[in-house]
This record gives C-alpha cells, sequence and structure tokens, in this order.
C-alpha cells in the first residue's frame, strides 16, 4: 500500500489487496441475494442527453469519441446523442427500467455493481474510476413504503458482514423536513435543505445567516429549521423532540410516521446501527422521502460510504410513474480505507491451497493426475512447472502463502507438507483434504 | 431475446439472462480459481501511447474528454497522455506487470475478467461494449514451455464446464511456420502469415495468388505452404505429415517439438477438444511460439470464442523481458450464442427460494423474524410487503419462478407450499430447508 495509482484517481491493486475488494463484493452479493435482489448490469455508456435529464452534473461527465472518427462523425459536445461514461447507477437503472418495463416483474428488486467514473479533481476518498454497489426496489405506479424500512436493514446486515469498524445509517425523512419547514412559514423547502446541508461544513451561526440573507428568514425561523437539524436520537424519542417544537404541518405527521417506521424496526433488528438525524438533507438529490447516509464511526472525514432514499419516480415514461427507494454503497472508497487501515487482510496472494512438487521433469503429467484428484474435490492446486530442487519449490509456494506443497516419490508413494508447520505425513490423492481453513483464502479482520 | 439494445453494440440483458451470464462467469472463476489463478483489474482507462505502443489498432480505440474540459485541458488525439478506454486485457496486463514487477511473484498467473471496448461498427458476434476472460501466465526473464500446455488444458477445462455445444481448440506453433517457411526459402515470414490468415475467408487458390503476386514466391514454394497450412490432426500424426513434407529447419524443428508436447497431452486429457491446425496464423498479433483459436462446432462463422498465444515479451522494463502465454474468452460474444440458441437458460427470474407470504398487514415484522430464520441457514428469502389475498401473493412467487411460499396461520403454525405442485406441508422456520435444487438459480441446458 505504499504503491501510488500510476494515473491520479485510479487507484489499482495488487493480486492480495484485490482478494480483499473481492471478499467485499462477494458478501455483498450473497447478501444481497440472500434477500432476493437479482442481479443486472448497464452498459458503460449513455448518452449526454441521458445524463444531464436531471441537470447540474455536467463537469464531472467523461466523454466519449471514436479516436479516429469518421468525417461528419459527431462528436460535438453539444449532440444530447453524444455518448459519456455513467457517473452513477441510478440514471442507467432509471433509463433500464423504462426501455425493459414489459419484461420486468414489479416491484422490482435489483443490484447492481459495477465501475462508475467522475472527471473530478482526484482527493483522499475520491477516485476518477470506482465501484458502486447498488440496491434498489421500483414499483409500477406505486411502491409500499415498507421498502423504505426493509432497505434500510439489508443495508445494515450487508455493511455488518463486511470487514470495517462500526458504522452508523443516519435516516431523514424530506416530507418530515419539508413539512416542518412549511409549518414554520418558510415556503422554499429546497433552498432550506440546501443550507442545512452545509451545517457539518460551516457551522450552525452561518448557516442560520444564510438562512436570513438568502431566503428572507427571520431568525425566528432560522433558529427553528436549526433546531430541528440538531435532533438526532437512537431511538423513538425523536418524535417527542419533534413535536415539542410546537409545529404542525400534514406532510410533517406524514414524514413523521415514515421515520418511525424505519427507526422502530431497526431499534428491533440492527441495534445500535441506525440513527434517526435530522440534520441529513442530501442536497441537491431529487429525494422524496427516506434519505439515508452512513458513516464509517471515527473516520467520520471519509465522507458518506453508502447513501440513498426514496424518488417519488425514480422513472415515468408517459403518465406512467415507477417510484423507488435504493441505496448505494460506495466500495472504492470503503476498500481503500480497509487496505490504508489494515483493517482486514488476505492470507494468501493466490487462490492455491496444494503445490504439486516435481520429483523429475518427467513426472508433470503424473503431478497433473494428482492434481485432478485434488480439485475434483475443490481444492486449488497448482502443479511446479519445474523440476527444481525441493527447497527451491517450497520457497515458490511459501513466496504465495500456499500453505501444503505435494511430494510424490519414485516409488508412488505421497506426502504432503504443511510449509508452516513443517509437519509432512502420508497422503492419498482421492481421499486427502486440506482443513476447511485453508482450502480457500481468508479475509480476516486485523 | 427479441429485445434490441437500445444502443446498437452495447447488449443488455434482462434479469434472467442475466443469470445466465453470472453463471458462465462463476463457472470461469471457480475453474481458473481450481488452477490456482489470481484475479486482478486493472482500469478502464489507459494513456493513447500505451494502447498505440503496438500500432496499427487506433481506429477502435474510443477517446476520453471531460465534458466541460477546463480551458487549455488537453483533448488533443495527437497527446499520447490522451486517456482512451482499453480495446482488451492484454495491453493494460503488460502496463500492470512492468509497474508492478516489484511487488509480484514470477511466473505469476492471473485471472481478469472485465468490459472491453471498441469502437466498430456493431455486427453480429461483435458488440463496441463486450466482456473478456483472459489468463495468463507471466515470467521474469524465462517461461518454461510447460504452461504453454497448461493453458490449453486449463481452457479446455473451463469451456467444457459451460452449457455450450461442442468446442475445438485449434492449436499451431509460430516457430514451426516461421521455419517451415525459411526452410523453403520465404524469408519474410510475417507476410506469408498474413495471407495464410485469410485462407478461410479467400480460399487457398486466391493466397496462392498472393504469395505469389505480394511476397514473390514460386507457385512451389506457394503450394509448400498452402500443404503445410492444410495439415490438421486431432492426435500426434501431424509430425510425420510435415516431415513428409521434406523440408528441414532447426526452428521448424523446435516448433513441432514444442506442438507436440500440447497435442499429447491434449489427447490424454481432453480428448476431441484440441486439435493441431496448421493453418492458424492469428494475423496482426505479435506472438512467437503458440497460437491458440476456438470454434463452436457447427458455429464456426462466430469467429473464435478463445484466442491467444505466446509472447516472448509480453512486456519489457529496459532489459528485463516478461515473456507470457494465455488466452482471452469473449464471453459476451458466447453468451450472446447461448442466449440466441437458447442453449441453456435459468429456470427463475430472482434469487429468492421463498416468499413469506403476510397474512395481515402487522404480521410484517413477524414474517421478518421467519426470514431471517431461513437466511441463517443460506435460504434466499423474501416477505410480502402488503397483506394482499394469498392468490395474489402466489402469484407474486409464480410470476418470478419463485418456488415455494410460506404460511402463517393466526396460531402461529406454519406451513409451506411448493406452488409448482400444490403440495403444503407444516414447516419449522428453525429446521426447514427446500431441496437442494430448489435453493439457488439453475442454469441448465435447454
Amino acid at each position: 500500500m505504499a504503491r501510488k495509482a500510476s494515473l491520479s484517481g485510479f487507484p489499482e491493486w495488487l493480486p492480495q489487496e484485490r482478494l480483499v475488494e473481492l471478499h467485499v463484493l462477494d458478501v455483498l452479493r450473497r447478501t444481497f441475494e440472500l434477500h432476493g435482489f437479482t442481479n443486472i448490469e448497464t452498459r458503460a455508456v449513455e448518452t449526454v442527453g441521458q445524463l444531464l435529464r436531471k441537470g447540474e452534473i455536467d463537469k464531472e461527465v467523461y466523454a466519449l469519441s471514436r479516436l479516429q472518427a469518421d468525417e461528419g462523425e459527431s462528436s460535438g459536445k453539444e449532440d444530447p446523442n453524444q455518448l459519456a461514461l455513467h457517473f452513477d447507477l441510478t440514471v442507467p437503472f432509471a433509463r433500464y427500467v423504462v426501455e425493459n418495463a414489459g419484461h420486468l416483474a414489479f416491484p422490482f428488486r435489483r443490484y447492481q455493481i459495477q465501475k462508475v467514473w467522475r472527471g473530478e479533481r482526484p482527493q483522499e476518498g475520491r477516485a476518477r474510476e470506482f465501484t458502486q454497489a447498488d440496491i434498489d426496489v421500483v414499483g409500477d405506479g406505486d411502491l409500499p413504503f415498507r421498502y423504505d424500512v426493509e432497505l434500510a436493514l439489508v443495508i445494515a446486515e450487508a455493511l455488518g458482514a463486511l470487514p470495517i469498524p462500526d458504522f452508523l445509517i443516519r435516516v431523514n425523512n424530506r416530507k418530515l423536513a419539508e413539512g416542518f419547514y412549511r409549518g414554520i412559514g418558510l415556503e422554499d423547502t429546497a433552498g432550506v435543505l440546501r443550507s442545512i446541508d452545509k451545517l457539518e461544513k460551516i457551522g450552525a451561526a452561518r448557516v442560520a445567516e444564510l438562512l436570513q440573507e438568502e431566503l428572507g428568514a427571520t431568525a425566528e425561523q432560522a433558529d427553528a429549521a436549526l433546531k430541528l437539524a440538531s435532533i438526532r436520537t437512537g431511538d423513538m424519542s425523536f418524535v417527542d423532540q419533534v413535536r415539542a417544537l410546537g409545529v404542525t404541518n400534514e406532510l410533517l405527521e406524514e414524514g413523521l410516521d415514515e421515520l418511525s417506521q424505519v427507526i422502530a424496526e431497526a431499534v428491533k433488528r440492527a441495534p445500535g446501527r441506525v440513527v434517526a438525524d435530522l440534520s441529513i438533507a442530501r442536497g441537491l438529490d431529487y429525494y422524496t422521502g427516506t434519505v439515508y447516509e452512513t458513516v464509517l464511526v471515527g473516520h467520520e472525514s471519509l465522507g458518506s460510504i453508502c447513501s440513498g432514499g426514496r424518488y417519488d419516480a425514480l422513472a415515468s415514461k408517459g403518465n406512467r410513474k415507477f417510484p423507488g427507494v435504493g441505496l448505494s454503497i460506495g466500495v472504492t472508497r470503503l476498500v481503500m480505507r480497509i487496505l490504508s487501515q489494515e483493517f482486514a487482510a488476505a492470507n494468501r496472494s493466490v487462490p492455491t491451497a496444494v503445490l504439486v512438487a516435481l520429483t523429475n521433469d518427467e513426472s508433470w503429467s503424473a503431478a497433473q493426475d494428482i492434481a485432478g484428484n485434488l480439485r475434483a474435490r475443490g481444492i486449488p492446486v497448482e502443479v511446479a512447472a519445474k523440476a527444481e530442487k525441493f527447497g527451491k519449490q517450497i520457497k515458490y509456494a511459501d513466496r504465495r502463502g500456499i500453505p501444503f506443497v505435494w511430494f510424490t516419490s519414485e516409488d508412488g508413494s505421497h506426502e504432503v507438507k504443511d510449509i508452516r508447520s513443517g509437519e509432512q505425513v502420508p497422503a492419498d490423492p482421492q481421499t486427502w483434504t486440506p482443513p476447511a481453513e485453508d482450502l480457500f483464502v481468508q479475509v480476516t479482520p486485523a
């Protein structure tokens, strides 16, 4: 991990590091599939028109052009049919749902794990190419609120299975916030959310100023909005704290009810991992109800490792609306932190559990027979390519962390050596199996 | 499969199709890991300078530029630091090996499964975005020939585990061909190879003309070169057939010996799947020994589904050379054919094995307890989101191919229904398990 990416913002892992990333991806896949999410992939490119549908993010997009474009072939950046790399998995998913609506069963639960690209200036925790792991449920026309509750629980389970420190999923609800702002007479609710979103960065005093200067709020209104944003509870007491502010509004009640449903189940099923945090705004994103953010405890400066929320219309097709709720895990950001902080490591650099050594160069084919016998029982095996001195063949295994070396004598008898303990015992290629913990690479907390 | 990609050349799969692709990817990963190959990923972009190092392929490259580039930011296509998407996994792997040589254990065995992009005109079997699965072994300074033998066997095993028809790995050796051409007095061996490469497309008579017109060969020389290219045997008899042509050359002998090693082991370990085919030239690629191509029997027009070969120097760093041998499977091409020909299909569209039905809306949390019990034993489970009529809940499962629906009575007793047979039996959430064949999605030959 002393290495630096040779192209800034495009991290690459060494084999032993990649095994940690693969472990993370395997855990996520397994958890999502246990909860019935099915996998899709979308193409890496979208048209610029599709990507910019919601505006305000064009600065980050990588456009594509054929290096030797034909005469007359468009590469104009004003052209909405210009191809560009996707910058998240939500926009492509929305397009996929609309295109394939006739072939999908709704509510449609999918997970999607792919690279995305953003032409940002690279910095700690931000790469130009990175992997996201998304889960979403999307409905046709309507989508029960229970999915908002369920997704928080699935994500808590998925993150809880990873080799990372404690995390905290912070949940809020736009209806609650917007209803509250309206209840105190602030109608530009999007403007208030944008200001509240800056709370962690610029502090409460400055946000109060912004609300008064830019949105024309009174000191009392600014104070009330900040009081709401200061509420944060790991249990249901946020409800009483909001009520104590004395604001009544129908949308506020609806939001309170929704957030209560999430927190009530989370307290029971993921204790200590989910909090109601009424400061969470998710600035520019177009959520319409629940919003989620997640921090690694003690690593808050890393930013959110998993965010998302509810859209009334993730996608639409004429009058037909597809509401959705989903979350996106920043896999690369997490893996970078796991590796740099040594939260976990792989115990070898190759899948191989056994190296079959060669007694002489003619024994290669016989060694392949032994390897085939072992592989038939699911044991990852390599065969030495040359009959070097046994010391050198053992060193080959040792450098890679391969735990066992297999020897065959001239008389055809077999022995297997655990090169960590030095113990060498007779073994039968038809029946011998390594201990379960040595069969596959183990990724374990440091 | 009546659907067309909404962007020509960028295929996307429906969930049930993606499950077939996932099965293919899982089989390949498992086979490669059983043989001790470790995984890496490289970034999607390289510099144009890196990509064009070997020349002649610039027409296919997609260049990148930030949609709103800063003033003075380069997007000149003449700039070797211009970023572009990789068009294969070999060039990035060679760069990765050189950059990380100090951190890798040689010989280094890796597999790599990623998307690649080519700005070609899309056509049957050719996409602009597609997935390749590569295995390579790369040495530091030297690399025993045995790896050329081993890789043919690993690929035969990997392809043999896929739901595809019979395939044939055609192997040749550049040393054999080049030695032969020199032995008959043709010195422009690259030129001869390029002509021979056109054999399948334009026929023997036209190739003979090309050899005479463009390379100044005599009619006898052209005839000899074509006789060599006509040799194709599933056993070792190619050796005698080559010798019968009466040409002697040291390089030819070396090539004959190498190809014999591959075929001798393949006859034994992968009978009927590997042939010596002396017409295989691999046109523009810079191989220096073994070359491989693979066709699906009865689907030859699809082109090669797996190709590769040996490089004396896959990469180099000053005087240090890294020879390599590897093969690349065209996963997308294979999956397209599997789906369009219905060679195999997934038996449901979601991972879910059990849907826990709701008796009333208040039972959702209790249903989550049941689901948690089942998941703890590795069973993929969904919980219904609404207490609709049981008929509707069963229909939800049926539309997705979910085989079991779980019911809990008001008195707390449990029953599980196999919705295919209609059989409904009492079940305990702590112990009930579906039959092994229903636990996970099955992808089976049609």
